[in-house]
């Protein structure tokens, strides 16, 4: 990188949501002069960055101003336009990750032939263009729908079941996948610089809030055995060098009850599966992504201790001025670290926050954490 | 306190320089709105805060006029007009720490007459309006002398060894101090909320730089005997009960070579002798200052490892646009984090940012700590 990234360099952001948050809170450890761009006026970095361009992520030229006298173009969210990207890369503003990295993961029927085109473990699938393709589908029921693109927090995503479903199913060019009868879903964050040094953050578990897709509770370290996480953090690492990648890559995965790991997704930047980092291991993925773009020597991935994240969700039912219920309790317990995302207006199942929850005995941790998730409610 | 910390609670913090940075840093977890007032249009927080206003710290006008529509104000230096605090006080704008602490604080000779009548153990002193009464101190030499107001980072101090060296002497009203032959130069951060609730951080040593007169490098835990710290720690205690203050106070004190401890002075706000506690310890000085002024329940306080902090202050010898030489190297080591300060010009021992490295092994946190130390320095 021409410039020193304490220096001169300017950086931006698409998306200025909580990962953006929590970025710029670890940014302002090495300086970095950010600028962000979000559509939403009331953005959660919005007071928070050397400039704020209220505009839309989607626009060609929204996002080719935006980007044309910065240094370094990173995202918090995948959903950008791409064409903008690339042209600003052809003009030397340096994007991480890479616009063709990002143009193949919008497309989920991209993502899911690149991982069979690299020999990279997934369900079997099969990309259809409109729902009547279901009909006669090479999968058996049951199977899930996700729309290719746009698909955002657990949306856009169909379980279909039964015959009768099919009339429910998205319309949209999408994705079908072999229903995967997993043990438990996990992840691994990979991060990569730009002189080909890729470190893993080690494989965590998580549960999913069934109603919302969202992932609700994490903790990490794993406690599968040796060969289990060598294995995931093998693949992740196998992703992020087939994609020569610079910056984080969440890979989520699934391991079935038979042993295999199957890769689920992939995200490229911080990711709600690494939130825990911050408290529980010695780098954040939030620094170790920093790291990653301005090609510096990646941190230390291991964990500092146990790590349990609870996502903050709005509760059912309430839409308006968010108002947190428990928190001063929840404040009093050890090893409660509280992150709120900056949003004024709770509604339902929106990201509000989290809690991560440290403890050297992994038990007290998972204990403590399922005390939160009981105590703490975001209303209105 | 009538508003939620995380809804329309609107904190002023008089003062935007680093310490105001990190403890904006925390305050994001919180969704704190923060409005910051700094005679710099440079100053380190004025593009991560809610509102920055450019105004003198001195003036009556200015600091009531910023704080008058605010909920709550706190301070990250003593040097402001404490009688416009006062009347937004009287006013019914909440003041922490409380006005009457800061200025009791802000004048030297007044601190020490505190310590005397609360049976804090303190060196001798002497309180002089001129020049001219050091030619018959009570207090026999060598001594030292400090500004009795503005003296700051090692500012408005004097040792003075000789009679030859009162003709050097401060002009303006001071206090004069027995010198003390101490073995170390030991502090205790101590927070008292609005309840009543106080604790402290345990206690940590420290090394100054002779030439600047700052702290340089700091280590905790301390290894001096438990009696040893729970008389520092009873102490810091002692002092925040005198003062009901509510929020941070830094008490710093030396350890005598026959074991007795001196409360040397004290800072009502977070403090270069707790950076370490933001990797070190379950909670930061900054997260325990704002859970103090919000009057929430106090955090753990515990150290989670070795901590050491090193002060990246400017080379002597350089002055200008700021480059880190060997920031990479330093990266590249194992537990170390760094903290730049948002400051584009160094001068000769500007605190430009911290290092702090943490290691469970002691002797590997210190002496990686020495490594950085000849590794990275400002230059420009």
């Amino acid at each position: 990188m021409a410039k020193d990234f304490y220096g001169e360099l300017q950086l931006g952001i698409l998306g200025g949501g909580q990962l953006g948050r929590m970025l710029i809170q670890e940014a302002i450890n090495y300086n970095v002069n950010v600028h962000i761009l979000d559509p939403d006026k009331n953005a959660p970095c919005r007071k928070l960055c050397n400039k704020f361009e209220c505009g839309s992520l989607s626009d060609f030229e929204t996002v080719y101003n935006f980007g044309k006298d910065l240094d370094l173009i990173t995202i918090e969210i995948e959903k950008v336009n791409v064409d903008a990207l690339e042209k600003l890369e052809e003009e030397g503003v340096i994007v991480y990750p890479q616009s063709r990295i990002i143009r193949l993961i919008q497309d989920k029927g991209l993502q899911k032939q690149f991982f069979k085109q690299n020999d990279i473990p997934t369900s079997a699938f099969q990309l259809i263009s409109t729902k009547d393709n279901l009909t006669n589908a090479s999968l058996s029921l049951p199977y899930i729908q996700k729309l290719r693109r746009d698909g955002y927090d657990g949306k856009g995503v169909k379980k279909i079941v039964t015959e009768a479903d099919i009339q429910d199913a998205f319309e949209e060019p999408s994705l079908i996948e072999e229903w995967v009868d997993f043990e438990k879903e996990i992840a691994v964050i990979v991060a990569r610089n730009d002189r080909g040094d890729v470190s893993t953050f080690p494989m965590v578990e998580m549960e999913f809030n069934p109603q919302a897709n969202l992932v609700e509770f994490l903790i990490a370290p794993s406690l599968y055995g040796v060969e289990i996480q060598q294995r995931a953090e093998a693949i992740a690492k196998k992703i992020a060098d087939d994609l020569q990648i610079v910056g984080l890559l969440a890979v989520e995965m699934f391991l079935t009850k038979n042993g295999d790991i199957l890769v689920n997704e992939i995200a490229p930047r911080p990711h709600n599966s690494g939130h825990q980092t911050i408290e529980g291991n010695y780098v954040s993925q939030f620094a170790q992504h920093l790291r990653a773009i301005f090609n510096l020597p990646l941190g230390d991935t291991r964990c500092r201790t146990t790590a349990v994240m609870i996502n903050l969700l709005g509760e059912d039912g309430y839409e308006g001025l968010a108002k947190y219920d428990g928190v001063e309790e929840v404040l009093a317990m050890e090893g409660v670290y509280l992150h709120l995302y900056g949003k004024k207006y709770t509604k339902p199942f929106r990201k509000m926050g989290h809690i991560c929850i440290i403890n050297d005995d992994r038990d007290k941790a998972i204990s403590n954490a399922r005390k939160v998730q009981e105590i703490l409610k975001v209303k209105a």
